[in-house]
Formats: C-alpha cells, sequence, structure tokens
C-alpha cells in the first residue's frame, strides 16, 4: 500500500465552522487498531481487467479522482459521530499496482481486505474495474463470514474467466457462484438494477441456475427502488452483507464518467436512500464503488457522484452509532 | 435503399452466450415476406427537412448512430419471440439520399412504407428530422387503414408548409390535419408531452381546432406519466396506431444530441415504460425516432438512448408473442 | 442601467402565429409606471463575489446567456395574460458593472429593486453570484416589507463576511440573519434542497439558531418535493415572499454550468411546479435566478433550464391574473 500521493487530494479547510470529509479522515500507512465503527477507503488503481474484458481503459484514475471528491465534500452528517468516537474514517491509500498483473493485484487487494475486516473494520474499496469484487468476496469466504451480496450494476458480471484462469471486470460474479456451489458460501448474491439491454437472456439464466437472484430494473422501478433494495437487504440479514455499486448502475446523464455508460439507469436520489440503508445496517461487512473512469467524465461529475453515494453510506453509518448511544 | 453500408455498425457477437441484436437482425435488400410479427428497420439519413426549419443540421448522421448501438445491445428481451419464430427483426438500410430532394426521398420513404405495411410488418423508421412522420402517416392513410398517431414530443410540429408546398422538420402534423379534415381520415392525433416553452398560442389552438389532442407535459406529470399515455393509447384502440419519438421529448440531461435539446423534459424510465406499453399493442401499424443529432451527442448518449428506447418496444412486441403461444 | 446590449439576444420571431418571450417583452431605459402584475427583468452581470468565496469564475456572462434561452421560448402560457393587459413584463437592462467593486454593485442593485417594487413590480434578478440575494432583501427591508425569504439551494449561503465587512457569493443569509436577530425583520428564511455533503454542521446550526429553518435535500424527498415546497410557501402567506433560485440546487446532468455543481439535486419537473405555485401567490415580491456560468455550460443546458424556470414563475404569475379576471 502506498500513502505518498494522497496529500494533493486531501482537501483540509482552513475553517472550523466548515469541516470536511478531508479533515476527519485519518490517513494511515498500515490498518490500524480499530474502535467503534470504523470505516476504512482504499484503492485498486487499475483497468486491466476491463482492458481483458474489452472495455476503454481509464480507471485506474478513479480512486484519485473520487478521492478528491469525497475529501472536499462537508462532513457534516457524521461529524458528532466521529468527534464522540463511536466512528472512525481511515484511508490506508492505494494498492501499489504499477508493474504487476491483475493476479498479483488482486492478491493483495486479499490481503488488505483480510486485514481490515479481522481488525474490525468495514473496507470501503474504491475501483478500477469491477474484477476487484472477487478478492473482496474472497477475504470473506476465507474469513468464513456467511454472507449476502448485493451488486448494484446494469450488468450481471458472470462471465466466464478467460482460458478458465484470467479473471476480468465481467467476472467476479461467477466467480463466487462458482465457488458457492462448492458449498463454501449459503447466502445468496442479489443482482439489483440489471438491464435487458446490458445482460445476454444466457447470462441472466446462469446466475438463477446458480442460485442467484436478479431484479431487472424495470420490475424494480414497478414496485419502487428503495422498497425493492430494502427487501434484498433484508433477506441477507441473519449473514454478514457486501454491497457493491457499479457506477454505470445510474443513468449516464448522472454517470458520464464510466467504462461503460448506461443511457438509462438509476438517479442518485434512489441509490442514495438505498445506501443511506445500508450504511445503518449492523451487519454490513464491505462496500465497494467501481468502474469511475475520469478519462471520459465530465467536469468531475461521475467523481462527486462517488463522492456523494459514499457519503449516503457513511451516514447511514453514522446514524447507527447514533442510535446505539 | 441501400444496405452496403450497414455492415460497419453491425455488431456480432462471437459468443453463443451472449446474443446481440445484431446477432439477429436479418439485413435484407428489398422487403421479404413476413411471418409472425415483422419488425422492419429503416433509415432515412438526412436533414433537409430540419434545416428549411432553421435548425442545426447533424441529424442525417442519426440512423447509422442509432443502429450502432442497437445492434450492440443485449437481444435478451426478445431472443425466445425470435428463436420462436414467433418474431422477425429485419433492416432494409437506408434511403439513398445522396443528390435527391426532401420531396424525392419522402417519396421513396412512402412507397418503402407502404411496401412493409403490406407485406405485413411494422416498419420503425430511424431519422432524420421529424418531417419523416408525414411519408408513414400518407401510407397508412393510402392503405385505407384508420388510424390514431400519438406524437411524442417538446413540440407540436403544426407550422405550417414553406410557400404551401414545402414540408419540413415542424410540418408533418400540419399535414395529417389538413388531410384529416377532407375526410380520409378520422381517428386521432394525440400530442403527448408538449412544453409551453415550445409551442406556440397559436399552433396549440391549430391541433385544437382541427381535432387533434394535446397533453402538455406539466399536465402529465400532475396525473402521472404511463397512466396519462395509456389512456391516450386505449383512445385509439379501435384502430390501427402510429407512434412517434422525437427525442427532444427527453431532458437534454439525456438527450443532448438533438437538434433543439430541451432543458426540461421525460426520463427514460418515463418514456421506456410507455414504449414497452405500445409493443404489446396488437394495433400497432409503425413507430418512428426521430431528430438524434450525433453532431451535438457526447459519448454516443443520445443515439444509445434511441437503441435503449427501440429495444423496449421490441420487448413490447416480444411479450406479445409470448401471450400469444 | 444599460440596455444597448440587450438587442443581441432579444430574439424577435417574424411570424404572428409564433409569439416568443421576446416578441412580448418591453425594454425599457429606467422603471416604468407598471399596472397590473409587473414583472421586471434586470441583470447583475458580475461574479466578484464568486470570486471572493473563492468559486470559479464565469457568471458574469449568465445574465445575457439566460436572456438569451428566455427571450427565443414561446410566450404562449402568458399570451392572454399580457394581451388582456392584466400582466406586463419589462428588461431594464444590466447593472454596469465594468470598473466597479461589489459594494459598488450591490448599491446599484438596492437602488434599482426599491424602484422596482414601490413602483409596483417585481424584480426578476438575474446573477451572477449569489451575494446579489442580499441587496434585493435589503430593498425590502428598507421598504419596511414584511417578508419571508425560500432560499432553492444546496447550500446554506451563511458564511461570514471576509473581514467582517466584504460580502461573497456564500453570505447573503448571514446578512439576513444577523439583520433579523435587530428585529428589523420578522419572518423567516427557509433553507430548501440544502445537501448535508455540501454545508458544514457549523452553519446548519447558525441557521438554526438564528430563526432560520432547514429543509435537507432527502427529508424533502422522503416527504414529497412538491408538498414540502407548498408548506414552506403556506407558512409564509402573511407576509411578503422572497424567492431566490441557486442553479446548483439542480443536480448537474440538467444543470452542469454553474458556479459549483451538485452530482445530485433536483430535477426541472422538481422545481418547475414549485415556481409555477410561487408565481401564483398574491405575495410574491420579489425572485431571482444566480450562479448561472456559461463557461461551465454544454451548448446552453443551464442557461435554458434558467429560462425554461422563470417561465414556469412567469406562468405561474399569468394564471394569477387569470383569475382575478
Amino acid at each position: 500500500m502506498t500513502t505518498e500521493h494522497l496529500a494533493e487530494v486531501i482537501f483540509r479547510s482552513s475553517d472550523p465552522q466548515d469541516q470536511r470529509v478531508g479533515d476527519i479522515v485519518s490517513v494511515v500507512s498500515s490498518v490500524p487498531k480499530m474502535g467503534g465503527v470504523a470505516c476504512v477507503v482504499l484503492g485498486v488503481p487499475q483497468h486491466i481487467g476491463v482492458e481483458r474484458n474489452h472495455g476503454r481503459p481509464g480507471a485506474a484514475r478513479g480512486p484519485m479522482e473520487i478521492r478528491r471528491s469525497l475529501y472536499k465534500l462537508s462532513a457534516s452528517s457524521m461529524l458528532d459521530a466521529i468527534l464522540s468516537g463511536a466512528m472512525q474514517l481511515f484511508d490506508v491509500g492505494d494498492i501499489e499496482t504499477t508493474g504487476k498483473t491483475l493476479e498479483q493485484i488482486h492478491d493483495e487487494l486479499y490481503d488488505i481486505v483480510v486485514d481490515v475486516i479481522s481488525s474490525g473494520g468495514i473496507p470501503i474499496v474504491l475501483g478500477g474495474g469491477h474484477d476487484i469484487a472477487w478478492p473482496t468476496m474472497h477475504a470473506l469466504i476465507t474469513l468464513r463470514r456467511q454472507f449476502g451480496v448485493v451488486n448494484i450494476d446494469a450488468h450481471a458480471d458472470v462471465r466466464p474467466l478467460h482460458d478458465n484462469v484470467r479473471a476480468h471486470s465481467g467476472s467476479a460474479f461467477r466467480q463466487l457462484l462458482t465457488i458457492k456451489n462448492s458449498g463454501l458460501v449459503d447466502k445468496g448474491l442479489i443482482e439489483f438494477g440489471l438491464q435487458s439491454v446490458s445482460v445476454s437472456a444466457a447470462h441472466l439464466k446462469y446466475v438463477a441456475d446458480n442460485g442467484g437472484q436478479v431484479l431487472m430494473l424495470d420490475e424494480i422501478r414497478d414496485r419502487g427502488v428503495f422498497p425493492s433494495f430494502r427487501d434484498a437487504v433484508d433477506s441477507i440479514i441473519s449473514s454478514q452483507m457486501y454491497v457493491s455499486l457499479d457506477m454505470d448502475a445510474f443513468a449516464s446523464a448522472y454517470s458520464p464518467g464510466v467504462s461503460a455508460p448506461s443511457a438509462d439507469g438509476f438517479t442518485p436520489a434512489e441509490i442514495g436512500q438505498c445506501l443511506r440503508h445500508v450504511g445503518r445496517q449492523k451487519n454490513l461487512a464491505a462496500f465497494d464503488v467501481v468502474e469511475v473512469n475520469p478519462d471520459f467524465d465530465i467536469d468531475g461529475r461521475t467523481s462527486k457522484l462517488a463522492g456523494v453515494m459514499i457519503m449516503q453510506l457513511l451516514s447511514g453509518v453514522a446514524e447507527r452509532t447514533k442510535l446505539h448511544h
């Protein structure tokens, strides 16, 4: 892990009346002892898996641009929780990716996620391509946590590995379902927001045949986004929960800077409410935000949206600590 | 008609587990015999009518860019219908427009639409300017079909012809209402989504005085977009239905690449639900998508939205064939 | 005030069947005698206050670009009210800002707002930075109007003056609340749409401690945007009402050209309905639209949205005159 380059993007307010996230985050060079509810930001600046999946490169710059926006945001919604010590926010920096294979990067990500969770923290992983979902799930499996997954995404990401061994940005949940069938995992995968124009019939069938659940965008809208999401979260309440947010789940009007933009999709209002709910859940084990591609962004719109969505989740975490006090 | 240039934009997946629209469309050089429910894509690559209406040129490239996006989309929602033979999708290419007047282009469009409908197909016409709505309506009149029209649009398009003879991108529904008063047509025109900032009081009055119905965007929102649309569709259930989608009916956040962008307007969620409903109706006679202007588009956002909207309609068609089996 | 440069942006239709706002606005070089309900557009082309608040410059071109879009819009929704004489629309031009300090500009704005209101008009002030809200409120105080304020904004704008004397684009409502505590004003400030990521905890507390009311975006959505807004308007029904619209209250998908874009925020549909309601209220004393920054706009999207929002308000005013006849 490396944190040296973070100084550039950690906004510090000079005004005690105007505390930003950059004022309250603790940059640490290794996973610290943690108390209360601790969230740990870490970045995976690569797009190797995107390129393998024939996507357009650029997501490697995602973690830095998300931080640039996140740390400038007001900390108001979690300031009390932070000041009371009930909640902590760390940034352990980025995995050093230069010159490494995707497999090496995934191994390091796996190690740090195991470390964060073992130490009592909730990893908030900044992608990078969606391939990084697998090392997180692998870590949960190793730690023998029973967990369910909610993947907020336009795509199913259940494509086969290349040559049966090489993961890519469209394969993470295939990796999960393959393992799942081995009996190692018994909790579900919920694919939330898939679009029929973005997923093949065979892949939809694959998810269903392997015990996953698909909630298509159109169905979700018919029932209401938040009620559908709340039910998804409720269905995994007895185990731990991992939530993955692919930024292409949003309509590209809101999220133009992604590897594969979606003409239709969720609004920030819809997903913000869902993530606040996620943050409130005691069983939240891990979260990530993936596929921000700053090369195609417009005036930082997508990075800002990623930052705002992380803050919705952190606000929920802060509320939870308040309820416990 | 010419199809030679289509190869560039017909995406073919190399993966049988990942069938795209480009894998199931049949490119044909003339209108074929058709069975089941057949949809026939055809393009009109021109913006002469837009220029006559003092709009900015660019829509000539619309048909190719819409195809580029449409044929890359997953075919999942209509794959069963296609494989069972209950539904067919053809592309008969573009009208050759080089060196022709708008009148000559309209005559050719009229001919091909007559041909498609006579052969049992549903034309899906890709504009080009909105002037292309008139040849389609003219074809329905010639074929002695009783029909009603739903025009999803920010504008009324009831401006007078230039010099009483030259049509343009803002005159198609004036042409209809003029004929309608002659007694040749007895079903209605419903203008859906007009914005008071985009239509003159005189033109609104013209529609009403000539038996058309106007549903303003603000009224539609007060009642709900889908309920309003469903009632519009129900009102013409006893005749055939032609639906025209002007992409400037969407807010320009979603649809920046159009001849005349609208700061406010529909969302993809709203119109997608309506078009799925259209596809399900047995009386659907013709559909078009007009005014995509790739010169002002952002990363293909508007072309993609046009493709996704066509797929919503095709999904509805596929559902209909399923209900019939 | 200067009006010489307006000719460039006042669109005049050559078609009596197609009356635009530019056809019905009266450009006047000083505040005229007014009858019926008169709305008076005036511009403040500067961004000195934005720069003082460390924002990006560009808003100085806002007034001209808003007019360019506004005057091209159809006048249909207020044509009857204008033709009957029940409603008037004036444009008194822009404050000459070249070579002046922000304080001098504010003094001139104060003078013209006093003049417009004293003459029976409703000022519609085009910013420029949000600092221009204070001279308008100062004018209302001087005129001894009891008034309440609804500020539609992502930010609270209650930052302290620089060196206790220099106002800026983030201080206008601090100036109000300071005066308010002096007993000069007894009606409320309602901050509508604030985002927790955009306002510090200390500033939220400041508003509450000084008798203001904060309605956060997330709360507003939970209750519904229009019901929340209507209640806010109702709460100040016994006094006059000043409404300020900061264009960064919209999600930047709709409103990219602003000084400080918001990844999340209101939609045009939501605020359009609110402003129509504002226009209908007899106690409307003043309105402004601020923070349009054309340097960051995309194909005029934000200027057009500002124009459309002004028309929503003017439509409400026109409805009101109709009810009175």
